[in-house]
């Protein structure tokens, strides 16, 4: 049996290389530009994003190296979003992965520079990997920008998000937030994975289908833990939903229903991959990863 | 004798037809997103940018509708700068271009996901621009990216102007800082019309050479506009660099002294494009209506 853990433990090594080669160092000027964008960009996260990227394409017959800069490049820009989401005039967090925010550490203005280069960095990444052809990178940049924009994507997601605060909003709205601010970089992963295995048809079908579940399942999850777990365990500030008045799933459904909706969810991802006659193991596996993650 | 004025008022009207259509309404959600998107790029600016791009593609062979994606592109990212630049944690500004800042009119957090969602728009309308070869979109992107960053580009630009802030620095320093955080964009403008032109040789040396000029002619005239024009005229606060404590071309020179270096600067950016063996009146004119200009 295939040990996702061992997976998960590989790519993030392989990410991280990756990601170092491919942002300036800290001795690069402005120093403390680069110190900020490193400070965040090796906190510590799970690498979820490029192991999606990596296990799509993988199973679909691509790889690794021809995986690696854009998965690389997916993580920047969820990183970005975190060093933005994080700012004292959006989310105001002081902690982020067990560590000092980027804005905490390096102030305000250093913090949003970091974030920015950050975008630039991860487009950049996937126009100058020789392994792609143009086509394929012009199309993944296409499906990255789509995702991270607006109206369809992550900022847009973010804007929902912050118009949202301090009112109740019903189930559908936050389902709505979390698909754009969570859910399109996680379908772009998939998305993007497919498309370098040169994948179409009912293949990409139904990584679609999966991705979308898989999206819904991490925030689900998510939601989860912030009731559940404390802020140590989860390196950042704990309990921050049911304090900014958020609707999420355990404040409607209760703990325990939520967390049968996630297994009934895991279960619909795993159904979704269904019709791809690969060994679809390692999608299997981050399915059931995610339900059962503890930050 | 062609008229530069109205090369700049055409390229303008058809910059912005190009952008509102790149741009999602202020129909769609999140509305206050999109609102404050438009709210900075319709502005009013210039449009030096994207005439760089146009006059230089154009000078070397391109037709404009094959231009108008990327001029437009190279202007969302300039404005995703100045949204940025004029946060209250950057250069606190109030005013830009006549009117009131995106963060002083949306709010911080909405003003910084404009500036997010503009980098990423200017990435995906070349990704997306159909008239242009695979390998042309890619490479654009790949300057494009380069430019707009860090080390080499806007960003680490605007990152080394404000540690700089507050102390008097050589005007080597000023030079530095400005040929990242201004020059870098308008060399990437004229090199992407080079490109799309598909030039070669010694076009691309004498335009890379030329783009260097404008870009320090643009940032010697802002310091000169800045010590000798209003904000009323300017459209932003006047006076910025003498209370910040910059180092600028007319505090080291004087202003007369500033004025003579600005003609010669013009006369050299002229001189450069002599190997060029196309009609590049267009190109001089660009030159003589920075010098010239008054806001």
């Amino acid at each position: 049996m295939y040990l996702i853990a061992e997976f998960l433990d590989q790519v993030r090594s392989e990410v991280d290389v990756t990601l170092d080669s491919l942002i300036p160092t800290e001795n690069d000027e402005p120093k403390n530009l680069h110190s900020a964008i490193r400070w965040s960009v090796f906190a510590g996260g799970k690498r979820v994003r490029p192991a999606i990227v990596i296990a799509v394409g993988e199973v679909l017959g691509a790889t690794r190296k021809r995986l690696l800069a854009t998965a690389a490049a997916i993580e920047m820009v969820h990183t970005y979003s975190l060093i933005h989401d994080d700012l004292p005039s959006m989310d105001n967090d002081d902690l982020r992965r067990g560590k000092a925010t980027c804005h905490r550490k390096y102030g305000e203005a250093t913090a949003i520079l970091a974030g920015d280069v950050l975008q630039t960095l991860a487009f950049k990444a996937i126009a100058e990997d020789g392994r792609l052809s143009y086509e394929c990178r012009v199309r993944i940049i296409s499906i990255l920008a789509t995702a991270s924009g607006s109206p369809a994507g992550m900022a847009g997601g973010q804007q929902l998000d912050l118009d949202a605060e301090g009112r109740i909003t019903t189930i559908e709205e936050v389902e709505l937030i979390h698909r754009h601010k969570t859910g399109a970089l996680i379908s772009a992963a998939a998305a993007s994975g497919a498309t370098i295995a040169d994948s179409s048809g009912r293949d990409v079908e139904a990584i679609n289908e999966y991705a979308s579940k898989l999206g819904l399942l991490f925030q689900i999850t998510d939601d989860l833990l912030d009731v559940t777990q404390g802020t140590k365990e989860l390196g950042k500030t704990a309990g921050k939903d049911i304090s900014a008045l958020k609707a999420t799933y355990p404040a409607h459904f209760g703990i325990e229903r939520t967390r049968e909706l996630a297994v009934k969810i895991r279960d619909d991802a795993i159904a979704a991959i269904a019709p791809v006659e690969k060994n679809t193991e390692i999608l299997k596996g981050l399915a059931s990863f995610i339900v059962d993650r503890t930050n």
